[in-house]
C-alpha cells in the first residue's frame, strides 16, 4: 500500500505553481491507539492555500518545506483504533495532498451524514466555501429584502452560494467574473439577477447599469480594481463584507490601490473582513440549511473534478488564472463503497 | 447697523486659502413673520467646512459663489417674530461667517440652556466637536474597559474629546499629534496614556511602544499616512471609526495609499465611516452626558479663539497648517448681556 504524496518543494512568492510542488511516494504509517487510517477520495484546491504555504503570520503557522500540502479532503476510513469511527465511515478533516492519511480521531473534522448527497459537496457547498458564504453574507453583510448585493468572483464555489442566498432573501444580485463561460453560468445557473464579465466589460459602467440605486453589500473575494470599482457605488449604509484577496497576487510590499476613506465616511459605509474558523462553533447551523437549500433545489453548485495527484502540483496555479469552472476538487478513489 | 460678511468668492481646489474669502458690508433685513435677528458672538471654525464649499456631491450642497460662508455660530437673539425666541436668548445654529443673521425660527439648532458653562463651548465640546467624539467613538468605534484606543488629531475638539471619553471607559489612549506642543497637552491636559508626535516620531515604531498589545480602536480624524501606520498594528476583532481626512488635501482625483483589505482580513477587523448628523435625533443625550463630564472635570478643553471677523478668510488654511492649539473660535461681540 504505497501512499503517494504531494509536498511542498520551494516556497513560492506570490501564487503557488507545479514547481513548488513535488510528488514522493512513501510508506504508510501503522495507526496508533485513537489514531485512524483515512483513504482519500477527495482532496479540495482552495484560494486560500496560497496563504498557508507563505512564510507570514496568517491565520496558521506555513506548511514546512518538504511537509505534505495541508489540504482539506474527504475519504472513507479504511482503519480505526478511534471510537468514534469505524471502518467505511465516510469523514472529512485536513488530511493532506495525499492518498492516505493517519489521523487523531479529534483532527477529523465531523463524520459526513449527508450520505443522500454526493461526497464532493462536503468540500464544496457543505464544505468551508458554503459555510464562509452563509456565515460572510449574513453575518457580515446583513442584506435585506430589496437590497442589492454584489459578488465578486461570483461563478466560484463560495461566490455562487452566496449569490443563491441572497436570492434566497430577495435581494437584487449581481454577479462579478471573469470570461463570458462565468458570466453565462451566473446568469443561467446560479441565477444573478445581472452579472459582468470583468475582461470583456468596463466594469464601472456596467456596475452602474446593474446597480441603479447603487450596491448595499458587496461580498468582496477579490480586492483590485474590481473592488475598487464597486467602493464607487456604494449607497448609504453599505456593508463591504472581505472574504478573499483573489486579484493581489502578493502583499509584500502590500500593493497601493485608491484609498477607501472618503467613500465609507461619505456613505457611512463598512468594510469589514472576516474568516470563517470564528464561527467554528456554528458550522453545524450553517450544514444544516445549506443541506436543506440543496436538497430543495434553492441552491445549486458546480465542481470542476481533476483526475489523479498528479494534477495537485498546478492546480492553486490554475485557480489564479482563472481556468476552473466551479468548485476545484481532485479525485483519486471512488466515492462508490 | 452694518452687517459685515465673510463671501465665498472663488472655489478652492483642496484646503481653502484667504483668498477664497472677501469680507463685504451689507445691510441687515428686517426679520420677517416668525423669523429671528441673531447677534453672532463665536463662529466656528471647523475642518469639515472645506467640504461645505467643494463643487461635488457631498452631504450637502455647496455654498453658492458670492453667498455667506456656512458655519456654525454661537450668539444672541436681538429682535424675535417667533413665540420660541425672546430678546436675549442665547442661541446656537447655522447663522454664518457674519455679524448678524435674520433666520426662521426652525433654522435655530437650539436655545443654549447650559447658562453655568462658557457660551463658546455650545460650539465644541457641546457642539458637533463633543457630540461627533460620543457618537463616533461609543456606536462606531464601541470600545471596552481595558482595550486600546488610538486618536489622531488628538489634540484638536474632537480627537482630545474622544480621548477623554475613551479614558472614562477605562481605555488605554494613545493620541497622535503634529508638534511637541500638541503632545504635551494630549498628555498634561487630556490625559491620555500616551502620546505620539507624529512630526518628529516615527510613528510606526512609536506606536509598537505605545500599544504593545495592538490597537483595538482606532478613532481617525486623518487618513493619509498616519492611518496606514496604525493600521499595522490593528489587533483582532479591530474596529476603524472613520471621522475625517485632515491629511489629505484632495480627494479629486482619489490618492493611493497602500491597500487595506488584508489587513482587515487577517485581523478580522471593521473600518466604518460616519457622520454626526446621522445621530440628531440623539444629540440631547449626547449634549447632556457631555455636560456633566464638563462640570465634573471628567473632560477638560482648549479653545483658541481668534479676534474680530478679520481672522476669518484665513482661519479654515490655518487649521490644516496646524497652528491652532484648541478648538478655533471667531470671537465678534462680547459673551456678556
Amino acid at each position: 500500500m504505497n501512499n503517494r504524496q504531494v509536498r511542498l518543494k520551494g516556497r513560492p512568492q506570490g501564487i503557488p505553481q507545479a514547481e513548488h510542488f513535488e510528488i514522493v511516494e512513501a510508506a504508510v504509517p501503522e495507526p496508533g491507539e485513537g489514531q485512524v487510517l483515512v483513504r482519500n477520495i477527495y482532496l479540495s484546491v482552495d484560494p486560500a492555500m496560497r496563504g498557508w504555504i507563505v512564510d507570514k503570520v496568517g491565520y496558521s503557522a506555513p506548511v514546512a518545506i518538504g511537509e505534505v500540502m495541508r489540504s482539506f479532503a474527504s475519504g472513507r476510513v479504511e482503519l480505526s483504533h478511534h471510537p468514534d469511527f469505524a471502518v467505511g465511515d465516510l469523514v472529512t478533516g485536513m488530511f493532506g495532498w495525499q492518498d492516505y492519511a493517519v489521523v487523531d480521531g479529534k483532527a477529523i473534522q465531523r463524520k459526513i451524514s449527508e450520505l443522500d448527497l454526493p461526497l464532493s459537496t462536503s468540500l464544496g457547498v457543505l464544505g468551508l466555501n458554503g459555510i464562509t458564504a452563509y456565515f460572510g453574507l449574513l453575518e457580515i453583510g446583513q442584506p435585506k429584502s430589496g437590497e442589492t448585493l454584489v459578488v465578486s468572483t461570483a461563478a466560484g464555489a463560495v461566490g455562487s452560494c452566496v449569490g443563491q442566498i441572497g436570492k434566497t432573501l430577495g435581494c437584487r444580485t449581481v454577479g462579478i467574473a471573469g470570461g463570458v463561460n462565468k458570466k453565462r453560468l451566473c446568469l443561467d445557473e446560479f441565477g444573478f439577477d445581472a452579472a459582468i464579465d470583468y475582461k470583456s466589460e468596463e466594469v464601472d459602467a456596467a456596475l452602474a447599469k446593474a446597480c441603479p440605486d447603487g450596491v448595499d453589500v458587496y461580498f468582496d473575494n477579490t480586492a483590485g480594481p474590481i473592488s475598487d470599482a464597486v467602493l464607487k457605488h456604494l449607497r448609504l449604509g453599505a456593508r463591504v463584507a472581505i472574504c478573499g484577496t483573489a486579484s493581489i497576487a502578493s502583499w509584500d510590499p502590500i500593493p497601493q490601490g485608491p484609498r477607501v476613506e472618503r467613500h465609507l465616511l461619505v456613505k457611512r459605509a463598512r468594510m469589514q473582513g472576516f474568516v470563517v474558523f470564528d464561527f467554528a462553533q456554528r458550522y453545524d447551523e450553517a450544514r444544516t440549511k445549506l443541506a436543506e437549500w440543496l436538497r430543495n433545489g434553492t441552491i445549486k453548485y458546480r465542481e470542476e473534478i481533476l483526475e489523479g495527484i498528479e494534477t495537485a502540483p498546478d492546480a492553486i496555479a490554475g485557480l489564479y488564472r482563472g481556468e476552473n469552472l466551479g468548485k476545484r476538487l481532485i479525485q483519486l478513489a471512488s466515492a462508490d463503497a
